[in-house]
């Protein structure tokens, strides 16, 4: 049984991971750090979790990481650097936020303004897209998940960009992203009655932060700078990423290689070709459908991706990744099925 | 291991019992049967289970009964009835419609609307609210679930008439409840454009047939007719219930009444005196959540209670008394925290 | 053609009162305040107002309220006393806040933790249920609007209490709301994550402000004290407010005498008997609709209320208040039919 | 004041109808045709319109034609044409369906699957996006409703294309839409449980009718055939499309043609560059709010206008249109602001 602590715990991410290790076989959750809320309970903070037996949230101070086998950070951007940087060298640690992601300290910079605060760590962190950096991951120290916006793109095109069967100038991702990836911040934007009952794009024409990690892997799997356009639209509901990957290909290979890719992958359905997903069909759960199709105009397809930012796109994958640095079966405490409807 | 078959695979409580069972250490899914769906998969049907190894959907006919240890049955009322009339004798059964939940062939023939079909089952069946009828169940062969709302308002209401707490003549039950407690049926008013984004009460007035479950248990405990109002009305929400109960009796007495009568149950619980639950905290699992206030005015309380209506409302609870009947632990497969947000 | 200030302009009430005047062929919005978001233009706070040329929103210092006609005045609470305590004693005022609702000061500091501070200005001002204080209203100049939720149970109750049809000892508003009624405030439980796909009670017990305003109108009705219960909830919707009202009376009596009294009310809808309104039906307009259905325990009825919260609820009755203070038809730019779906 | 004729009332684009023209100064409602339910009122039909006094349902046979000044049609496609054609050869039509909208009666039997059976009204039809056909809709007995998704993407892209601006082989429209669109039918996927929650594509790859719109107007503005991908998605909401328009060419170019384009519009509004539009910001109204952007990567643009489809993409304009055949004021009944929160 190893001992896990969650730093971070009171925003959504922390109790997507405590709703996830609480029926995980080789898991107990000894430490759970919030500092803003440290003091209260989970059951104040997350009612849902009530039933649960957990720590008290207590500031991370307070944590003697000496009895910690595994490390969660769930805290903001920037946060998180700081943190990690006074963690104890040897602990094992997986970030979910944005710090670790980029591996150019350059790119860093650029896209998050200033200049990081780790570089040591950020140095050894480990790009945390499980399919694609598994053995990586397995030995690494430092995991870094990625943005949930990125996994999704990133699902639908690696093989792709990697088979060499598309246009690599002319990528569009078109993602609609429900609001849960945003966290409990208050913001009049997240709202109820400024969000529901309707749509709208944000970070339009390349400005979104998870471009960089397109940036990075597209690039690295190319060979040569790609550059996509991505523009990311709030959906009215809480959970669920859908991207509507537009590129120059032909369909048939395409959904080829995704099948291919992703045979014996268990969180990757590739739907036969010309079904689509739905973010309904994956709320909840660590799976990931894709769908492809052609378009009427030859030489052209739409390939579309769906997935739970919580969980595949955050969570999940912090716990899948987790699962593989403790040497677990990879897909423990993450097979259940999606809630639905 | 288990052998299971359910029956009415291709409706909402259907597929529940199939995401319950997917993560099930001693059961496995070894017949699907939908009339009207046969032939097809299941992931034609919910293809958020598509990742499921999962058998075919058949008629009813097709199934080797012989072979199953334990048969759900999630078909429509009054089917339900003529199909488990023919089911093997020896057959486990639980089953999730309104054909057996009334012991009284005359209060079955008023509520709905004719003669039952299989009285010789009816007066076999064990009503399955697994708290008040666990040894019942453990050595039934036919329980019958509850209704949703029945189930609800009952968590709220036992132990207080059971206590002689409560003034039996004034008890008023306003619920909301989500809308996959209709089911996947066809009617404008479960529409979207019609469903959301308001409410409206329904079966107004003491017409709803869940009140003839209320009645049954409710005058059972008492040792006299007992007869509450209650009004459902449709949430903008897919999965669960509130329950909001109004009585005369001290507030202090009530809260204490239901925190001893489920201090040991699992997925009852019993919030601090005065904290409302919330359906956003047990969305998508088998916890109960119950509050209780007193009113300004001296000696009048509010009871609210809250669950999912596919979980614990029915299909959690049909294998909650499944894992019973099969003597294995009650909870197994069942404590999966809430999904929230 | 009258000059029309609206203080708080920046809020939904305020926002709401703009929507309907900007149709109003005899008001004409000269200036909006709004202290927190001055200099900005209503375009940049409410972009669905872009269309409309309307002055830029100031201070409410720099208002020269010489040239104008009526002022709204949609401030919160408190800040409402202090703002109207400051203009001229001659303009005429429709105020949308809680602030000059309570004719008791007693009552007033009582509900609303302190002394009030405009004492001259309430016992000045008109409580501002239009159907049932017309001509107080035709002749005052300050008008106080009515809570939203006070306003939804007196529709379904004056009458009865009035008539002497209903027990006035047993009396129980549960009453849901959408979420705009509590404004663009930034709190944690109005996220949509939070919010959304569920629902919850509170002010449970008696401690919701509006019951100061049902204390008042009821007790005042009736000739001595009568004190109702009172439990709302919060929809996942935006607008619309349902009450649900249980009384114990003649289903038939209490149907004629919600008939007969509002028979001539252009916004005041009696359905026919036993049936059931809905907030979709109302959505976005001045129209409330009352049901009535007896209870299946003879001499017990259910009256259900539907109403939108920011517009017959607040905004709209502001506006036909506004319209009989200067003299105009009472239904002026009212009578807009609901959106629906 | 002009009589008016809605034949297909009982679905919602006839409900808009009524909606509009009941605070319609010039217009009557004379008849309500809707063969299903005839012999219902419309309250029955739609309780959100009950405080109209609006005539019987009735068939279409039963109307006196003569007695009509101008008759919309919102019948379903295919029922349309055989009605029109059974009218009165003088009477002024504005047809909601998509019967008359293509010039071409081969790209009709293609895209629609079979021969068109009023060729003759077909070619005496006009297209009715008013903005580019006002002249041709003034003089015009029937006028062709478009469709609410190519509405939404002509808005966008009609400049640009007349202005040489952008290339015309890489176009990509990626499409949301809420569910109102699909009407008042009977299908699994448009129910509440199944649609909310979540988003999903559908028509992908070049099968959604509405590109046969695109290709007859984008192609006869061009000179040339213009192919455009288009990918419409279905929203959580009930009201309201989103198209987010792909195009290669200058940002500040496109920006400006549209401004100018528009500049005299009264409800096309054209944002300050670099702001997004929202559906929830014209939700209910006939505006129409469209935004630019400039990519990352030089020489691209995106361009995204919203609209109401119940509104300006059907209803709304189908009114606009009626004005101007009846020589009325071209915004008439249309002015109202959009309904937010």
């Amino acid at each position: 049984m190893y001992d896990i602590a969650i730093l971070g715990a009171s925003g959504y991410t922390g109790a997507e991971l405590i709703r996830l290790i609480a029926v995980h076989p080789e898991m107990r959750i000894a430490a759970l750090g919030a500092n803003s809320k440290a003091g209260q309970s989970m059951s104040d903070v997350f009612p849902h979790l009530r039933h649960l037996d957990l720590p008290e949230l207590v500031t991370i101070d307070e944590i003697d990481f000496s009895a910690i086998d595994l490390c969660f950070c769930a805290l903001p951007h920037a946060t998180s650097q700081e943190v990690i940087a006074a963690l104890p060298k040897t602990l094992k640690i997986v970030d979910l936020s944005a710090d670790f992601r980029l591996r150019d300290s350059e790119a860093y910079a650029k896209w998050y303004g200033g200049a990081h605060a780790a570089l040591d760590c950020q140095a050894e962190a480990v790009y945390g897209l499980t399919e694609f950096y598994r053995d990586e991951i397995r030995r690494a120290r430092l995991v870094a998940g990625t943005g949930c916006n990125a996994a999704t793109g990133q699902y639908a095109l690696r093989p792709l960009i990697a088979g060499g069967l598309i246009d690599l100038d002319d990528i569009i991702i078109d993602l609609k992203t429900g609001v849960s990836g945003a966290g409990r911040s208050l913001k009049e934007n997240l709202l109820h009655a400024e969000l529901s009952e309707g749509t709208h794009a944000y970070g339009v024409g390349g400005t979104h932060r998870h471009l960089a990690e397109f940036d990075q892997e597209f690039s690295a799997i190319a060979g040569r700078p790609v550059k996509v356009q991505f523009t990311p639209h709030l959906l009215p509901a809480n959970r669920g990423i859908l991207a509507t990957v537009y590129v120059k290909g032909e369909p048939g290979a395409i959904h080829g290689a995704l099948r291919d890719a992703y045979a014996s992958e268990p969180f990757l359905q590739v739907l036969p070709f010309g079904q689509v997903p739905s973010t309904r069909h994956i709320r909840g759960s660590n799976y990931c459908h894709i769908g492809v199709t052609g378009d009427r105009i030859e030489g052209r397809s739409i390939v579309i991706a769906a997935l739970d930012n919580l969980t595949k796109g955050s969570s999940g994958q912090a716990l899948q990744n987790a699962n593989l640095m403790l040497n677990l079966e990879e897909t423990m405490a993450l097979t259940a099925p999606p809630v639905f409807p």
